[in-house]
């Protein structure tokens, strides 16, 4: 590859230099006969006509952290939101908007860890588009991901089906992202070996609908905001309380002591590697047990219920067994976690 | 509307702030169902599952010009981009990468915008999101537009597809949106009334198909690089040389005067409604026609012709007989005119 050693204004052009980092870094590595035929769109088949779609802008700074860079957190997030409907994640597109002086090295780092998250995903890369701004008008580089998922027949997850009684089951320890994140901004030090969570969901998924077809009904990742801000919404959505057992919640100890050393509540904490399910009581045993053989599942918990009284309202049982009631993530404490 | 007065961190933080901004601004103007929902992603029904797919970011530089804003030309940029492939374009997702500080207000026009544009392209938004970042941290707001459409049993349009003998039409003025945005920049006070040609072309190559079922062998529209750029990517796509007659290029006289002015070859000059067909010389007339029954096809021409020498390569017969070889864009010249 013969490319100057950083992104240049002329990158973005749409000339000769835009074109030769297409078919030399995007094209080369993400491959694909829909990318390399460089059209402005990709033309695709499916074997379904019902589909889901689902588009995240990543910002998160920084842009390389443990356990992940915003090339792999940008596809996972992806993935992970056309799975959260019980799609099949299928297609991405990738739009990049890159700083002026941005070095290639390091968007080509981010480029492979992006493929190396497709082929985990088991989804392809058919659309992209590049754009460069002057050196100061944006921060590095922000990538958005659009995604594209086929939904089997009979599939019917969606944040408004909770019921009262359905059991709500997280898939493993809480806020490792965010934590994670925070520390690497502040220039925290902290001992412990916590790193983000990002990973694709799209597989733990479809062993969870095929442990209890039609007993998930609800499916969401507790990103932005965290698992509080996320049973908040689900609660909403499906006009249910929530009660979760604050000793049931997974918080590895390390991620734990981040937090108090931050002043954040890990519940408001993102995650980028789990999920909520809201599954109906006589499938929960069955889910769980199936989530468990997954390795993204390996700690999942029934952490709550879904309840008739306080709909609306999500509230946790303390350690000391209060009651308190948690709250959407208010204010404007967490920028740039992704 | 009872929301603050700009864009804050906690607009993007997951939050409170941002279910609000979602729900008071996206959603009540956006309209829709699916959008509704407020789930992470789209679940969408497809007539066919032959279907194409597009992204696209823009970052153009000023947000607001005559003739459009940074909103009706992502629209009608990935309306325009789905319809280049045969494509009827159904569905777009928004995602918003937003500098903390900038105006709501602003934010609600370019969002009205955006909306009145997917109205006219017969288009609907079914997902969205939102990023804030630092003051700082970007130019007040970027749009990653990502569209999807169906494609028709037959329709078989790609920049590969052109032949010798194709009649090149382009479909009006060029250079209107890319001198549009420089002058605006540059601030020149250029006499004339000229403005971007931002449009949605779906309905004038609906047009073009039903003129001349077969006929129509490639589209492409001329943005980032221009015509000059866009005719070389389809003779390399094609295998075929392109000569085309500088007497038969559409140039508004207050254009040329600006491009004269900018010390740029209108050739290289971005358009944004704008396009340039291949099509079979049987059918080239009766395309031709069609295309000026349409608002914005009116000033459609015929520019020139595939031919089989000199393949990849595209010549201009110029104003006084001579041949000289038309180049894709190449340097820097041009940042952010999208």
């Amino acid at each position: 590859m013969t490319m100057a050693d950083r992104i240049t204004l002329a990158h973005g052009s749409g000339g000769r230099a835009s074109h030769r980092l297409t078919r030399d870094l995007f094209v080369a590595c993400f491959g694909g006969d829909i990318l390399a035929s460089l059209e402005d769109c990709a033309l695709l088949t499916l074997e379904s006509g019902r589909i889901v779609v689902s588009t995240d802008s990543f910002v998160v700074e920084p842009i390389f952290f443990p356990g992940g860079d915003i090339g792999s957190l940008a596809v996972h997030g992806t993935v992970n939101d056309l799975a959260m409907r019980g799609g099949r994640p299928l297609y991405l597109t990738v739009g990049m908007i890159i700083e002026e002086g941005f070095a290639i090295r390091e968007l080509e780092i981010i480029v492979r860890s992006m493929k190396a998250s497709c082929d985990r995903a088991g989804v392809a890369i058919v659309a992209g588009d590049t754009k460069v701004v002057p050196r100061g008008k944006a921060d590095r580089i922000f990538i958005n991901t659009t995604g594209i998922g086929v939904v089997a027949e009979g599939v019917d997850i969606a944040g408004g089906n909770g019921r009262p009684g359905d059991r709500i089951i997280l898939s493993g320890t809480m806020a490792d992202h965010g934590a994670t994140i925070l520390c690497q901004r502040e220039g925290l030090a902290i001992s412990g070996a916590f790193q983000s969570d990002s990973a694709p969901l799209n597989l733990l998924v479809a062993r969870m609908l095929k442990a209890a077809p039609g007993g998930v009904r609800v499916l969401r990742d507790p990103t932005r905001g965290g698992v509080g801000t996320t049973l908040n919404e689900l609660a909403l959505a499906s006009g249910v309380g929530v009660r979760i057992r604050e000793l049931d919640l997974p918080v590895r100890d390390d991620v734990r002591g981040a937090c108090e050393l931050l002043g954040i509540d890990p519940l408001y904490l993102a995650n980028e590697g789990k999920l909520l399910a809201f599954v109906a009581p006589e499938h929960g045993e069955a889910v769980l047990a199936a989530m468990r053989d997954d390795p993204l599942g390996r700690e999942a918990r029934i952490i709550g219920e879904a309840v008739a009284d306080h709909a609306g309202l999500v509230v946790l049982e303390t350690a000391v067994g209060g009651n308190r009631v948690v709250d959407m993530l208010h204010g404007e404490a967490l920028p740039r976690i992704c």
